[in-house]
């Protein structure tokens, strides 16, 4: 079962940071409220529990990989879908930037000189991710079993010696056990009343980070083997086991080896001589301090567990890579994205979703100097507001399914099914206004601004895509009626052979009016074109338009209007001739008012546009390049025949009305 | 002489800086080595009259705007023209980041909080510079006159002033002057030998500082009034004088005051207890300096030469954001930069270069973190090459009109004139040497680098033209043959209105061959497609083509390419129905694979692209908002009547071959 590895790293990767904000923020009342960080593990281990069982239900019943955007859109409509469908994406974007920034606090631990630039580091490693994905690097499932593994045996394997060295009364303390903490002035005296319980609350908010990752798995049902839905529930309850085990046992050891963490370390933490630890100070995880003091004997531990917990970090962000194009892609389908990041076997389609993740990832990790304890803030509550909406989602199918199933052996396996994911719904509900309430100024408003901002934006688009759709659509009694006349006109600028093309072209397609135009830009230019047109006796009349204030575009979008309400019923075809080049910065050096004025004609109705290209030599060997590029492709396609076109079709003679 | 202001900011403002850096490099040597700094000043006043001599000559005979540039293409040939132009767009940039630089130390010495902010300071004064240049705001003269008479008189009236009171015996010192001047070791015994020698010529060359500035008069000259030349001359020499006289009142009245400048302050400069100035010590630029002491009983003054300073610092960098556009549409003209920097009257073009000025000068000011001595080692290549080649052509300028100037008298003037520029070239290449030499390794090298990348550029987009030209150009006896026939295909996609406009179209323009075609990329939808087509008894077959692979172009392409085979004399025209939209971000939201196609099929012989637009309702607020917007062009043509078209004319047949 290869299956685990692939989606464990997300969830797993999770144990990297989440014991350290539930001591971080007990940190605020001092070395005696470390006795609750236990307690609060054990509480968010029972959180877990739940949402794994709940979610076991939704990965046999949704295997498209929509996740919580398809359960929340298919049961309680297209509101709540796009509320979950928000959630994700933030959820992906903060996956990235969480995980990417406490990798790099490994990394500085680990690398001493990497201190103070942990921001940077990040960014660049956040860059790299980009680069391969765009590259369509795919990752065998090796490569992530063996980092994924690698991680499990190392906290499993460091906290079991830790363990052990305990029991034979070998276990030494943490280099940070000296440090005295200092309670801030509010809780001066201990944990008391009710801010001692908001406390324990954000503690218990902060260490819920160790869920997020869970929701992966349910957006990712569609790459396990057969059967899907039982192979995901299966990992599932795996992943969940394990990663309360890894939580707990790094939580207990940190407190028999006596680890102090704190949120500004520089003031809370001082020396045994009374000395603050001061700025420079370089706050190490608590997995690093656990390794560094179990392998006091060996410090390869240290560093291997430090590599190895900083591989799944940056596996986990991976995983976001993955995901979040996917969701846009379904977003896209429905049209609450641009619809092109739908279109399949487009690599570009994807390639847009990959930018603009790490784009986002990196605003947030600048934003937040990869301070990953700011940054929780905003990660748990997309996460658990996808949770919430999925658990809903769900209640709401068992209930719709139980409403028309006759089989009381059946019945009985749903009603059981609902009753866990009501027990989800509840806890996870619970847990999201905790956070919400503990977080919000801490910054857990920016998530909800930010995906208050995306559902706004995902709903505007789409209004707009139901707008077009219902303008474009056919009656279907509509009859258009045919335009009466051609009216050609070509637009001359010079006398050279894309001109020359262009009349050519002009002039085969037998139009009922031909003329072309020149604008007067330049006098003596147009003087010297009128010479030469009379000159090589070109059967074809040329027309001067003025332009006093030497544009282009106006004065033949006017002559245009003229001809359009002289004779309404006639369409113009204006023939522009193009010299086509091969590089993209030789295409740049060229005028462009061509272009601008196609822009321009075709806001104008009744008006066809048609461009004459004329190739020149470097055009030639740009063609080339890309029919080498795609020609896996072309080799297959290049033998076509075609057939006669289907449809209504009948013989015709040359130049019939039709 | 209103001309006298508007030219002046850029060559007077540089006393704000050149005093401050000859101090600078002198401080390596020790305060002994200050009693040099009024004899450089003396020798850079020299060369400052040598160039404003020198160019007194140029504006006379070269009156075009092109300066430097100009007189050597025209005398040394294009190669050394293209260098002057590479130096004068670096010197343009430079202007821009060493004024704006400067101003930011000025701000910061008189207001506090920015100190360690300069370069924050230096960007935003860029990007509003920017901003205001862009709306296109033009100053009139006052606004350049008042600015600048000012200055003169802040800073003649401080040295004034001081004279007066060290006249008096009441001139208090600066308050650097009691801090001690660590020489660097190499200067430990004072200035001997060549080391000693080679920092003399440093400071000299930084010195030269001052002249940068005057070559902006001779890239004026246009807006001078008449007799151009002439006044262009007078003003020179006014502003040479009222430079010299300004520099050297400074230099000298900072050394009765006692000035001490370091370009390492934190280690360089001790104070009078043993200890160092240290890492957050602000310098204060000299005439900061000067303003305090002198104005010591009235607190105001220093403020207010500071901020006249600083202003004159920004209308200097304002006038290369004027001038940095000219040059580019002289180099457009002449095909050494895009041709359409050049396109007259339009807006576009300038705001293209002044986007780039401002881009680049963000760029260096960020890069030397607004440091003023480390940009200054930059700005004086530039601005010494273009001095050099400007002499250089002038020499050769007399010597073409002396081989054919009977005239004794006349030649005798010219003689004197060719002197007079011999004397500057000599002396401009020999600081250009000094400066080369004795700043190549501190930064100049960047510069000369920047000159070779941009003269590559130049010869590389000039390349381009003439290619493009030569294969563009028409035999006097070309005959193009007419295509034999019109092969017409519209592209579907669906049933919607633009599909059947293009049709409607296409059947008005009765092609000899005229069919649909459609990519089957989604089979339902083909199949559904098809049936419709049958069902409205569309009069024109429909073909369906093969996608294995999803793609839309490469089937389409190579149908067309396939056709071409079949006929080769026959031309292809493809109808591409397109629906518009009014704003950018609805564009966005569609999908453009018809974009690409178009693109694709330019690159295809025989081939003619034609855009059938659908004009969605959005599109027609967009085209309002389009008219108003140039509301006051169009109504001088809304009324055009057109007559006949001239060229050659005569009655036609409808359907008849031209
Ligand atoms: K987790
Ligand atoms: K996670
Ligand atoms: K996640
Ligand atoms: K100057
Ligand atoms: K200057
Ligand atoms: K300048």
């Amino acid at each position: 079962r290869i299956a685990l590895p692939i989606f464990a790293s997300d969830a797993l990767s999770s144990v990297a940071y989440a014991p350290d904000e539930i001591f971080i923020v007990l940190s605020y009342a001092g070395i005696a409220a470390y006795t609750f960080s236990w307690k609060i593990g054990i509480a968010v281990a029972a959180v877990m529990l739940v949402v794994v069982a709940s979610y076991r239900q939704n990965v046999r019943a949704y295997q498209s990989g929509g996740g919580a955007y398809e359960v929340a859109t298919v049961n309680l409509g297209q509101s709540a879908g796009l509320v979950a469908a928000s959630a994700l994406l933030v959820d992906y974007t903060l996956t990235v930037a969480v995980s990417i920034s406490s990798a790099a606090q490994y990394a500085a631990t680990a690398i001493e000189p990497l201190q103070g630039h942990q921001a940077t580091a990040a960014v660049l490693a956040t860059l790299f991710l980009m680069i391969m994905n765009l590259r369509g690097v795919r990752e065998s499932g090796t490569v992530f079993a063996i980092p994924t593994y690698l991680f499990m045996a190392a906290i499993l394997g460091t906290a079991a010696l830790g363990f052990v060295r305990y029991a034979l009364g070998d276990l030494p303390q943490a280099t940070t056990a000296e440090l005295r903490l200092v309670p801030s002035a509010e809780f001066e005296h201990g944990l008391t009343s009710l801010a001692g319980a908001m406390l324990l609350l954000r503690a218990f908010a902060s260490g819920s980070a160790a869920l997020t990752g869970v929701e992966a798995i349910s957006n990712g049902v569609p790459a396990f083997r057969k059967p899907k839905g039982a192979n995901a529930a299966t990992t599932l309850l795996m992943l969940g086991a394990i990663a309360v085990t890894m939580g707990l046992s790094v939580i207990v050891l940190a407190n028999l080896m006596g680890v102090r963490m704190a949120e500004n370390p520089a003031t809370q933490l001082v020396r045994p001589d009374g000395t603050s630890v001061g700025p420079s100070y370089h706050q190490q995880p608590v997995i690093s301090q656990l390794a560094a003091g179990v392998f006091d004997h060996v410090p390869v531990g240290f560093y291997i567990v430090s590599a190895v917990t900083g591989l799944i970090l940056m596996l986990a962000a991976n995983t976001a890579f993955n995901g979040f194009p996917v969701l846009g892609s379904i977003l896209g389908r429905d049209g609450f994205l641009p619809r092109q990041l739908h279109t399949r076997g487009d690599r570009l389609a994807f390639s847009n979703g990959i930018v603009a993740l790490a784009g986002f990832a990196i605003i947030l990790i600048l934003a937040f100097d990869a301070e990953v304890t700011r940054l929780i803030q905003l990660y748990i509550v997309g996460v658990f507001t996808s949770f919430t909406l999925g658990q809903a989602g769900m209640v709401r199918h068992w209930n719709r399914l139980l409403s028309d199933e006759p089989d009381p052996a059946t019945r009985r396996r749903m009603m059981r099914s609902r009753a866990i994911n009501a027990v989800g719904f509840v806890v996870t509900a619970v847990v999201l206004a905790v956070v919400l309430v503990t977080k919000f100024v801490h910054g857990a408003w920016i998530t909800v601004v930010a995906m208050a901002v995306l559902y706004a934006m995902m709903r505007g688009i789409r209004r707009h895509y139901d707008t077009v759709a219902a303008e474009l659509a056919v009656d279907p009694s509509e009859e258009l009626t045919l335009p009466s006349k051609v009216h050609a006109i070509v637009l001359v600028s010079k006398m050279h052979k894309p001109t020359l093309r262009a009349l050519a072209f002009a002039r085969a397609a037998r139009p009922d009016v031909l003329e072309a135009i020149t604008v007067d830009v330049d006098p003596p230019a147009t003087r010297e074109l009128l010479e030469e047109w009379d000159r090589r006796r070109i059967p074809v009349p040329l027309r001067v338009l003025a332009s006093p204030y030497r544009e282009i575009t106006r004065p033949v979008v006017d002559y245009v209007r003229h001809i359009r309400r002289s004779s309404p019923r006639d369409v113009v075809t204006v023939y522009i001739p193009e010299y086509v080049l091969g590089r993209w910065w030789e295409q740049l050096l060229h005028n462009q008012s061509a272009l601008r004025l196609k822009g321009r004609l075709l806001f104008t109705p009744g008006v066809m546009v048609t461009s004459v290209p004329y190739q020149l030599r470097s055009s030639e060997a740009a063609n080339r390049r890309e029919e080498r590029h795609s020609s896996i492709v072309g080799d297959v396609r290049r033998g076509a025949s075609y057939g006669p076109a289907t449809g209504t079709t009948r013989p015709r003679r040359p130049g019939e009305r039709r």
